[in-house]
């Protein structure tokens, strides 16, 4: 595989003060980072200049007092990323909302508003919501894994659907003839599901991209499956690059499997990386923010995954604890994860709070190490590129700037200056043609605004 | 009445092209307002600069092909405001979303954000969603009036509940000792009603204002009664000086009644002012904004009112048609206004059409006559301020603006300086206390962020 012809794809996770659950008592950007406006728009401005295709802010239905800092206080992600798609101009602006917590006319409108607003550089990260804590904020059961699933299949089907409720000439707005719209080109929906009836249409015109692009983040079996059918980009973990390859295969084979090409999915893992000027400085890093994390955080942050069980009951010098079915409707691949290197390892309870509190960055080196493994994961299949989360945003982005993009452009994967004004552009994606359209008029769409 | 000592209070109305339903063929701007977000941000600038203090931006869940053209594409409420917020910095933004086709959670959280981003600048026009039409977006049958308003009494119960999560000094952020925030400042809401069950807390604290400001838009007996229990501004309609007042007097006494004072609500009635430099140009303007509607166009304009029946069917130059029960669970105090106008003053159907379609506005003239007016209506009780939508948006921004803001500040009345950074400020109001405050600790309260 040519790496010259390859461009390496790098989302910014903003996360508030950063990725560890105490990152904001470090020094390096302010303590109130999760609901500070010009940090956000500071974020996003630096990495739209260090050539990011997109910023992506994570999300959460469900707080108690046992939640981590950053998600007891927090914008809101549609209103944040409209905020942030009038402060920057070229990078993608991706989000998450849930499927079990909302409808699909009004989550179809606000991404299509922001996709407009940012002239075609929105994204929805597309999930079910794994906390069951959620549905008391909502007054309903929450579903479980499987439905959950079958939901949000059929809310992706409804939501693109209503995407394409007006061709991209459908408005001629002529002032001479007073024609503002052709009837022939609004198509209404009429949807009758078994989750949803929608009748539509939809009261906004398509973006520069098309569509908002699909992101998905569920790794289980049915999050392949959902990817495979909708999804342009998959936001995974990334525990190795076997294990990252061969859960790409995985999404890659579902896409062909539902018609599509394996290209036309990008695989995006998760990483969080601690970067210096050498690897020692590195490795100091890494040492200071770990020992932000006390061993009662790390117990607590733990049990964020298994719908906050209390794991401070245990003795944290003893092996894992047997937890039954506790944690199976949330986070399941992850608590998955999590038990299975317990027992591999022989983990007592406190080192795997602390490995899940605090890991051991599998990204963390000199800037020249990072690229490295940056463009080995991608040259070996691992990857497309990554959605970067660091353990703390204001000094961790700040050193990615510094060491890893000049490394990463000198060797001919990456460059700053952004190419494409849309987040499809920057993802190496086509416009999404519309549902309507011959395969003819797709490739040459005609756009109204 | 102290004229000096009463400032008028003015919000404008971002409706894309402008109120009248053609006004997208008016030169003045562009075709493609309603989706152009360079003329939201102009619009909301000069706003800015003349000192109004909020923007407005109305909304609707329910298109077909016989909406008229600004409803059939243009921005949500929520991500176009958002955008906003960081292309303004001291002027209000208000939007309307629907007590019945969403979650008091999502809102909850939605608002705030916005109310954080915008440092207290946010404000909800609260409304039940009059077209029949909505619910087929959503799945399930439009509620009938009176049970919407009893819907949306119990979500602004829960919603503003869910604003008070957090005490305004709950996030200590100290980094020494590691206390993110204080166990005793957090309230959870645990609201189990007839229509909601909301656990809480909300993730999100409090703003500059303590809460977004709650405007509510329906004149109807309910919709008094709702404003007076939570309202801090109405929007109504501007038929007479005395049926407006009236109306303000009842809102007032509504407050009254539901332990507040007359001053906490404000009473906003839009107008839709011409403004010339004399009132000859004024009426010319007029004339060249009413010939944009067509007798159809007008027609088609007034079925919108009721569930968009066929008006067409009708001879236009016979009297207004007997339409039963037609369109009482929609725009019920319009239609009801639109039947008794033609009833009494005996206009056909085309008049009436056009009557509805492009009424002559009661706010036409000089800029020192419409300055005139506006004083006239706030000194004699009918009005704290006005909602203005002008029939043209871009000329009759730039009208007003020239004219009629000078003849305001020359009475004293009016400073296009806006002294306050929030909201509730620019609207006359104090920060709002936390209900878990005790009244002293409201009076001086210590913001944590």
């Amino acid at each position: 595989m040519a790496m010259t012809a390859k461009r390496v794809i790098l989302g910014l996770m903003l996360h508030g003060a950063g990725g560890n659950m105490n990152s904001w008592r470090h020094p390096s950007g302010p303590a109130d980072a999760s609901v500070n406006l010009g940090f956000y728009v500071d974020q996003a401005r630096r990495a739209e200049s260090a050539g990011f295709g997109f910023v992506f802010v994570a999300d959460g239905l469900y707080i108690n007092e046992k939640s981590i800092p950053h998600f007891l206080n927090r914008f809101e992600p549609l209103t944040i990323l409209s905020a942030l798609a009038t402060t920057t101009s070229r990078i993608g602006l991706a989000g998450t909302v849930s499927t079990s917590y909302s409808d699909p006319f009004t989550i179809a409108r606000q991404f299509a508003s922001l996709d407009l607003i940012s002239g075609g550089r929105a994204g929805w990260n597309v999930v079910t919501t794994p906390l069951e804590g959620s549905g008391r904020n909502y007054g309903r059961p929450h579903p479980d894994h499987a439905l959950r699933y079958e939901i949000a299949d059929e809310y992706l089907e409804v939501t693109q659907g209503l995407w394409d409720s007006w061709d991209d000439d459908a408005f001629p707005r002529d002032r001479e003839s007073g024609t503002f719209f052709e009837r022939d080109k609004l198509h209404r929906l009429d949807h009758k599901g078994r989750f949803f009836q929608v009748e539509g249409p939809l009261n906004i015109q398509r973006s520069a991209q098309g569509q908002p692009v699909i992101f998905q983040a569920g790794s289980s079996e049915d999050g392949v499956k959902l990817a495979g059918k909708y999804a342009d980009a998959v936001f995974t973990h990334s525990p190795s690059l076997e294990e990252t390859r061969a859960f790409r295969n995985q999404v890659r084979a579902s896409a062909v499997a539902h018609g599509r090409t394996s290209d036309e999915v990008k695989v995006l893992p998760g990483i969080h990386p601690i970067v210096g000027g050498t690897r020692e400085e590195a490795e100091r890093k890494y040492e200071i923010v770990r020992d932000l994390v006390s061993l009662p955080d790390a117990l607590a942050y733990l049990g964020r995954f298994f719908d906050h069980h209390d794991f401070a009951q245990y003795d944290p010098d003893a092996p894992f604890p047997e937890l039954g079915t506790i944690g199976e409707n949330s986070f399941r691949s992850t608590t998955d994860r999590i038990k299975r290197e317990a027992r591999d390892k022989g983990l007592t309870l406190g080192e795997a709070a602390r490995e899940a509190a605090t890991p051991r960055p599998n990204f963390l080196g000199s800037g020249e190490e990072v690229a490295e493994t940056i463009v080995r994961w991608v040259e070996e299949g691992a990857a497309d590129g990554f959605i970067v989360g660091f353990p703390v945003s204001a000094e961790g982005l700040e050193d990615f700037e510094r060491h890893v993009v000049p490394a990463l452009e000198a060797r001919g994967v990456y460059d700053r200056a952004l190419a494409e004004p849309t987040l499809r552009g920057n993802l190496g994606l086509s416009r999404k043609a519309s549902r309507h359209r011959s395969p003819a008029e797709a490739a040459a769409p005609r756009v109204s605004a």
